[in-house]
């Protein structure tokens, strides 16, 4: 399946390779990464998921396709602004949540706004059915992978 | 000034009614509202703005103007569904949340996003400096009048 | 109605007088000017209506309202860029074009697209139909009066 | 280089073979097709594309990433309705147009706003510099591979 994979564009050592890790992890079970295309989560996600073979797409805020991270694989520039935010929620079948300042939060909305389960990593604490708060990488994934109806982890 | 009022679009008969007090303190006080066009929260602020000879203007999901509420001064059809969140939120100079489920949480995040202070009442618990969680229509109202650069009653 | 004019946004003085005159047709008829809320030809309508009493709304690509000219009344912010084109198209219930380059050339096409008559002014020559190419503000006004339906000159 | 690819998404059976054929010759040239993911053009120059192994974009005006048709390798949802059309064409670094009617006409417009040079098969008749109309699918190809900068066969 696709996920996406949001979270902040600026972030420390720590929680850079953290998001490294949930993009290997998903890169390792076959699933695409959908993500912001920037700096931070986004390129960190992107390194993890192409190092594991997987396929990489970043939905960019400005006109300039050549502002991806370099690990994304197929770059679609939007123009919108902070408009091109629900364009990347929607564009997984889950969404994962690492860190993330404001930006983020309007993601993570979204993404529960269009009926994606989203699993968040030290970001922010959200009290709503579909959001689940979680400890590790594996534990990201095997929650979207679970709660993702028609994967074979679904219930 | 202008301030947006975001919240559920389906609502309780309490939160109705706090929805219209919030827009009619807001017209007495001189400020246009800024809302999602549509129902509930949307809908009774703008019924106690416009009670008050404040305008109003409503910034639709759809296609057709006429899907605004009857108290919609300035209906403004957009045609991008959920990625017309961010452009409520923008233009705010400040923004007030009633109530509301995941897409209200969404605006909450671009509003903070924009650099909109954003005053909560009733509904997510968000701790990001610029949001405050109020208790009344009037503390509401003085929190996005304080906390607005330029407006008299700005620190 | 709603009339959305659309044009170049630096145009000489003639073309600049003659939208000026098609703002204040459509005043002196009662209806409100939508545009791009920029200058040049936007400016120029949206002077002529606020001379003759009208309102004006300026759906603007930036996120900075005041970047609107001074005679628009209700300015939008949408921050969405060149994807703002289509909502000024969509909020006129006619469109009446002036002069105007590529950026005017993409309003017309989705006016027609949302299934608006457009009545153009020494502008692009398009050979489609809903497309009607005028020599006069007067014919321009009387054309989209006479093409929306519901109009009182509507056939 | 990207080439997007617009056109009507009904088509007689020789416009679908043109449109199978550009999109073949820019597979064998090692091009990258973007179009609007739907039927028509954009459904034959995927074919074409793909069969020549090319990997294709479709940027849907949609929420629900599964209209994309059979030969799309990446689609993206957008939810954006029209305003899906200038990511359509920003997404190119050159376009080329096959018929189309409105849609096709305001794609047309944003590919030259955004300085895109467009080749126009049985198209709009546009008097613009950086459109060119063309009689082949051949010359299509070549004018943008001409009027690219960058590309080696830029002038």
């Amino acid at each position: 399946m696709r996920v996406a994979v949001i979270g902040g564009s600026t972030v420390d050592a720590p929680t850079y390779d953290t998001a490294v890790t949930v993009g290997r992890l998903l890169g390792e079970r076959g699933h695409t990464v959908v993500c912001g295309g920037l700096g931070g989560v986004m390129e960190a996600v992107c390194e993890g998921a192409s190092q594991a073979g997987a396929e990489t797409v970043g939905i960019l805020p400005g006109e300039d396709r050549s502002a991806a991270n370099g690990w994304v694989d197929t770059p679609i520039a939007t123009g919108l602004g902070n408009a091109r935010n629900p364009l990347v929620a929607l564009n997984g079948d889950g969404v994962i949540a690492i860190d993330g300042a404001t930006g983020t939060l309007s993601e993570i909305g979204h993404a529960l706004d269009f009926g994606r389960p989203v699993a968040g990593l030290r970001t922010h604490g959200i009290e709503t059915a579909g959001f689940e708060a979680v400890e590790t990488p594996t534990a990201a994934v095997e929650y979207v992978e679970r709660a993702v109806p028609g994967e074979p982890g679904a219930r």
